[in-house]
């Protein structure tokens, strides 16, 4: 090996990941997605800023050559491995359960802004596109690239705003899945014509067949033997993460080379792996967010930082055409989202607010506008206006959901209802309290709480266990820090229902962190009270904020001092909590 | 990027990867060391199996050109993480502390291979060497090669023969830092000159000058802002072993870039920023492992398969001269490690013990020699022969270690007296029981039992506080799976003494697992009875050796149901235990 290409090849990655990391850290203290200083960093390290300013320096660390096709073996690796990770984040259990609820959003999410993106595509002058003979094709593309979601920029922003496991979540989560299924089917299928020019719909129509066999054929023969091996290696739940990053490598990879050998794009494989196996009940949330880390802080760095680095982001920024992009792509994705959850009975305000969420587009859509312009599909200006807008709507998501949810109304503060009978003291009051817990499972302690509320809920009882368990199985309700709320609605209840458990020796919730809850509130909720629940869960949440809270909780043995303590704790965190911004960002960072 | 070189590329990383990996599982069921495994794989799929078997597979999956720049970028980045590893495990507060002790295993086990090493090197013919013309070089890079030792391997032995956390662990691990320091150092510094084919005692002695000088700035400059930078990124624990990740890569490439640019081997700059960065106090256990697994499971198998790769090793498999460099190499090592053992008042028996440990090089001496084959310094054969000394040194060192220590003698098998005055019920039974440790640090658990033991050892208490405090802060004692065994030798104690400690909300001893101490044993021991220890130490942690014993142990209230338990499960699980094999394999897996 030559050691000039190494060296120079393992200072342009140093150079890459240490930048990128550096203001993807600034980025997230200031609240925005990571991806904004990543993309940022190849902007300022490539031809918009370092070659203006200092053109040797730009030539040693970027040459053509064996050190950039290093780089970009890295980068191929990377962009393989961001699939797997957004396919890993996509359960198929819970689109199978809650798919049809979300259907109507997920559909009209997509179909209005790929009509958007279809007239956009059509009324854009010859001028802007590579190939103005194929209009038609541009015209899709640009349509599907209207039409994706971010799924990680969706989970953090729920997560953010304490709702990712209320209803309201799954159902954005859900929808969100749906989208991203059918738009990377949609997208890798496209580009395969759009790189050779040629418009056959027979052929088109074959490839689709192709690429839904093969996503069935992992999905329901490669997920059992992934079943198999993953119990197997989780085991050992040591070795468990390191051991699956190196065979979702491995399959991924061999996914990937598969689907472009039959004519789709290699993205498809990754991420149908993904999902395979993230889909498994034997792939745990630790491994899962551990190979996340692994991604996030060693691969997505480099690649988002390379993606801006031969992009000369000042001479291809046309405002005009940014501004279009984003606002056909916010406006029809708002109100296509908003209908379909105003479809299946959501208020007006809850439906904006899944609308807005599920415009976020993230770093999904910068990898997909990275592989159409290497495809040759869109030019650099096409490019930025969409990695502009993918940026963008990311950034606005979380502070509109907010001002939607919490805002102000009627006069009267919602977050500062601390005293109603909604907070966790009076919950816990009218409720019941378990100060040790016997159970060691996390269904046992559901059942353990759900019996403690005979009093208070009479025959509701046995109904009520069956709803939290099933959905406690659809997605475990473990916050992390030691604290997990099973929750659901039940039919004929008509206000909030807490039961409240102490576990000494702590009982697995699936918690993010991985640390077995020790604080366990059930929570049973009247039907379809959304608002509601996301006050109340919050609320709940909010009681045991800090440590020295749930310390203190922890060591109380009766209702009263219960009661007491959480009473306390609410009223001092009430403002607290309030500015404190991200608590879990690391579950989704992408 | 074209896609058929990107092709290539991920298809031969995901083979070498999966068979590396498999073979490498293959090998550790076996229970020899992955790498074994994954030179293996190399060897399969390399000029030595696939091009004789299917020529064509061959060349389609390695070719020249672009795809082999795409691996070499891969592999690259792996050696630089590969030396930072190495340096992790190396603790210079250990090597400060207990320097002294190791100094004379360290300098005659590194003497004594380096003269055999040499005169090997000048009664080689001729025809093995690549410039007959260099042969003082040549016959230097033997000596340093057969000097070596492999750290990992011996902190996996060590671990295996539940050696890791004693002071004959101690006294081996510290001479082999000691050892690796050196001989990375000298490598380092002699494959400049090497490369160069100039041998200018003035230039090698500045190169010399240079190179401690950036060692001595890292280690005392770069030092603290590791610490301090550590000390901001470890608060955010779930974040920080991706950011540390991260940072490490980007540190060490600037630092292998820097000791490049001044003539000495950017191997160096790897290793020594891992030594910076692994000495500082604030690095968690936990984030060491977790950067150790995605190195061991996502760029070291990679890498040694590549190693094998473009080796023929049946046509340069020399018979003789493998058995001369593997007999050489063994006999100096054994022996003067063992002399140096001796030296520092060890019995022959515990010296032979020592040796054999340190004999082992595995995957440190494969780098070495690997860097030295691409410099022209040695030919195919003698690669092949050191790559086969350094997998037989370390598949003989367990077996030969574990002989030595538990083999029967005096026609009593040792680790059969679970009856004797040293098993874990009669020490607790004459010692000290705590059903519930007030304590929430290491250091107060060891407090309030050494003080449990005023009745049974009166004025030694303090001085045995002192010697375990010391002993725990040199190298913490949390043995995983929620036990701690702090101990010291505590001089004036004719037998060993132990107290058993409880705690329900568990008690942070830095374990490999991450999880928080509950049984805690403080034992006490006479000093300089370093056979003993092992055995006392093997005991105690047998007794709660498995999971339904830990349970009902935590369970018991009183001194004779805490007795009782220890007892019933020493006796079940006495069998058991010694066909296990090892028990926390994760640790150290190169």
């Amino acid at each position: 090996m030559n050691e000039h290409n190494a060296l120079v090849f393992l200072l342009s990655i140093a150079v890459l990941l240490g930048v990128a990391r550096l203001l993807g850290e600034m980025a997230r203290a200031l609240g925005l997605p990571l991806v904004v200083g990543e993309i940022l960093a190849g902007v300022l390290l490539g031809t918009t800023g370092l070659r203006r300013i200092a053109p040797a320096a730009h030539a040693f660390l970027f040459p053509a050559g064996p050190p950039a096709e290093m780089l970009s073996g890295y980068t191929t690796i990377a962009v393989v491995l961001l699939l797997v990770v957004a396919g890993l984040e996509v359960d198929l259990a819970i689109v199978k359960k809650r798919g049809r609820n979300a259907l109507s959003v997920a559909i009209l999410g997509m179909v209005l802004p790929l009509v958007g993106g279809i007239g956009l595509g059509y009324l854009a002058p010859d001028a802007l596109l590579v190939h103005p003979e194929q209009r038609a094709l541009f015209a899709v593309f640009v349509g599907v690239a209207l039409s994706i979601s971010a799924l990680p920029v969706i989970a953090k922003t729920l997560l953010d705003l304490g709702l990712f496991k209320t209803d309201i979540g799954l159902l954005v989560m859900t929808a969100a899945m749906i989208n991203d299924l059918v738009g990377w089917l949609a997208f890798s299928v496209l580009l395969g014509p759009m790189r050779g020019g040629a418009v056959d719909l027979g052929h088109l129509a074959m490839t689709v067949g192709v690429a839904v066999v093969f996503g069935a054929f992992c999905l329901f023969v490669g997920r059992r033997l992934v079943d198999r091996l993953l119990r197997q290696i989780e085991m050992q739940a040591d070795l468990a993460p390191g051991r699956i990053l190196s065979l979702l490598i491995v399959v991924a990879i061999l996914g990937a080379s598969i689907t472009q050998a039959i004519g789709i794009h290699a993205v498809l494989g990754g991420f149908v792996v993904g999902v395979t196996v993230g889909g498994s009940p034997k792939l745990r949330e630790r491994t899962r967010q551990t190979i996340q880390q692994f991604v996030t802080n060693v691969f997505a760095p480099v690649f988002f930082a390379s993606v801006a680095l031969r992009v000369d982001f000042l001479a291809s920024f046309d405002v005009g055409l940014c501004a279009i992009v984003l606002a056909v792509a916010s406006v029809t994705k708002v109100i296509g989202c908003g209908m379909g959850a105003r479809l299946s009975g959501m208020a007006w305000r809850e439906s904006l607010v899944i609308g807005f969420g599920l415009n976020a587009r993230g770093a999904m859509e910068i990898i997909l506008a990275l592989l159409a312009r290497d495809a040759g599909v869109i030019d650099d200006r096409v490019f930025v206006a969409l990695v502009t807008m993918a940026i963008g709507t990311s950034l606005i998501a979380g502070p509109m959901m907010k001002w939607l949810l919490f805002a102000p109304r009627d006069g009267v503060a919602v977050s500062g209802r601390s005293a109603s009978e909604e907070d966790a003291a009076t919950l816990v009051r009218s409720g019941a309290f378990v100060p040790s817990l016997v159970a060691a499972t996390s269904a046992r302690a559901i059942e353990e709480l759900g019996l403690a509320l005979r009093s208070a809920i009479g025959d509701l009882v046995e109904p009520a266990l069956i709803a939290v368990l099933e959905r406690e199985m659809m997605a475990p309700t473990g916050l992390g820090d030691e604290v997990a709320i099973p929750h659901a609605a039940v039919d004929g209840l008509t206000k909030p229902v807490v039961a409240l458990g102490l576990s000494h020796d702590g009982i697995d919730f699936d918690a993010p962190d991985g640390r077995a809850a020790r604080i366990v509130f059930l929570l049973l909720l009247p039907p379809k009270a959304y608002e509601r629940e996301v006050r109340v869960l919050a609320g709940l949440a909010r009681s045991v904020f800090d440590e020295p809270a749930r310390r203190e909780l922890l060591a109380v043995k009766s209702a009263e001092e219960a009661v007491r303590c959480l009473d306390e704790h609410s009223r001092r965190i009430a403002g607290a909590a309030r500015a404190s911004g991200p608590r879990m960002a690391s579950l989704t960072d992408m």
